[in-house]
């Protein structure tokens, strides 16, 4: 179980990786530039939750695979842009599959420091939404996560769904049912373009 | 005296998470978004603190009330904008007490960790403005505390406050002092519109 | 040895203290928004390399010097302006020098938690680069560091060197070769305006 975790952190380190470096296209952003930004979005959430945490050094200082990841993944993107923006419905749907387990590794990593289960969910959203949240804090936008697509509430829900079913089930079933939770919650919320109401001026 | 403290830290907490939830308005901002304004505002100075000092997990990972507060208070300000709103001149007024709190607890916070005072008054001052600054760096604007104000010489005024008092007084004359001069000088800068002059270009 | 890369490390935080007060000019920002600008710049870098590394407290709340440091020269910065921005030309090679002392320093401070060479790398690029990032992020640009000027290739230049020389020489040649290397790239990337492409769209 372990090494299937571990293989899907990776794998949405990577996706991530990719992503942060579309967003660094055609803003005047250099090659070293595209690098942080793949770095800190997709690392960003998961050194946030270890700050707080007191988990420290954070884990990409103590697991350097990481880093080459996001070295070699950034360095694709910039070489096969075109052709990965053409597949732009493929990226998003392992992006929900990069948010489904980074959010089980944020829960887990909380709860393997004793944490109550109000951080662990909190732990759970943070590494898979902090990243990008600092990604468009870097290039000047109004961070995505905080005006639409569901990014959060999804989160929340496999985290809610994870401390539910570990009531009656063991780690074998929680896992990937709340893998599953978050992932099926974000592809609705992509397919039918749900969002929550934004917070208007009355005029 | 320590639960006076700690009541009014909650109050500060809550008074920050309404101030950040008004400042998510007519920015194209969901509801989650507000809640996540709120956190950062109301608790970002104290994390910025506690990871600075190596006090890990930081306040709200020990207590999750803090957490409870700013989701009860974020909410409420959605629903009851506009009657909030209308009260502006009392949000300040609240403001300026939870500034003073949350610059006390920043100072003992610092002083409980062994810290010098000039690190103990930098503490405080970081305690009662980082939230702030942070709010203003996720809705895109210059910091207000770096263009006006008074807030931080407000701060660092009742820090300086503290460490002199400390040298006649005990603790139960200090601790309201401080919170009183903090608080006063604020009020005092609200009222007749004080700021520092700006650095500006010579042309 | 050691006296000498304190006394460098002083002088590469007050150098950065400088430009980080001269960033605040024009933007409506008074003078203790200068204050604030001028000490994430200058030690920002450091404040996010200890804190990912776990060295905490962080290095400026064990010697509080940093901070008198940055208050003074930033109070200078803001009475002679002008005069200093006529020595801009001064300041871009004081700059280079600050950039080799703080990118030493990071790859030795990283490298007594016994972190390893890449971590190390990183944490010499980091401690050079963050601080910059922060202040213009504050100042609501995208960060200079993504878009130009080869300023992180240069300092991984240097902590290549570091350890390429390392296996070689003792820390008497090491030390100042990778002073030097940094100091050079850096010098030369000024004078000829040497720069990476950028990730452009193509239409």
């Amino acid at each position: 179980m372990n090494e299937i975790i571990y293989a899907l952190d990776l794998f949405g380190v990577a996706v991530l990786a990719i992503s942060g470096s579309l967003a660094a296209r055609g803003k005047g952003i250099d090659l070293f530039g595209v690098i942080v930004l793949a770095f800190v979005t997709a690392v960003g959430g998961g050194t946030f939750r270890d700050l707080v945490l007191g988990n420290t050094p954070v884990f990409w200082v103590k697991d350097t695979v990481y880093i080459f990841i996001v070295l070699a993944l950034s360095s694709m993107t910039v070489v096969f842009a075109n052709h990965i923006q053409r597949k732009r419905q493929w990226l998003l749907y392992m992006d929900a599959l990069g948010l489904a387990t980074f959010n089980l590794i944020g829960i887990q990593v909380a709860q393997g420091t004793g944490a109550s289960p109000t951080i662990c969910i909190m732990m759970g959203v943070m590494t898979g939404t902090v990243g990008g949240m600092i990604r468009d804090v870097l290039t000047n936008d109004i961070p995505l996560i905080l005006r639409e697509d569901l990014y959060a509430i999804t989160a929340i829900s496999g985290g809610l769904g994870y401390f539910l079913l570990s009531h009656w089930f063991s780690h074998e079933v929680v896992i990937p049912a709340t893998m599953a939770i978050t992932f099926l919650f974000r592809v609705i919320a992509i397919r039918w373009h749900l969002s929550l109401p934004t917070f208007a001026l009355k005029n």
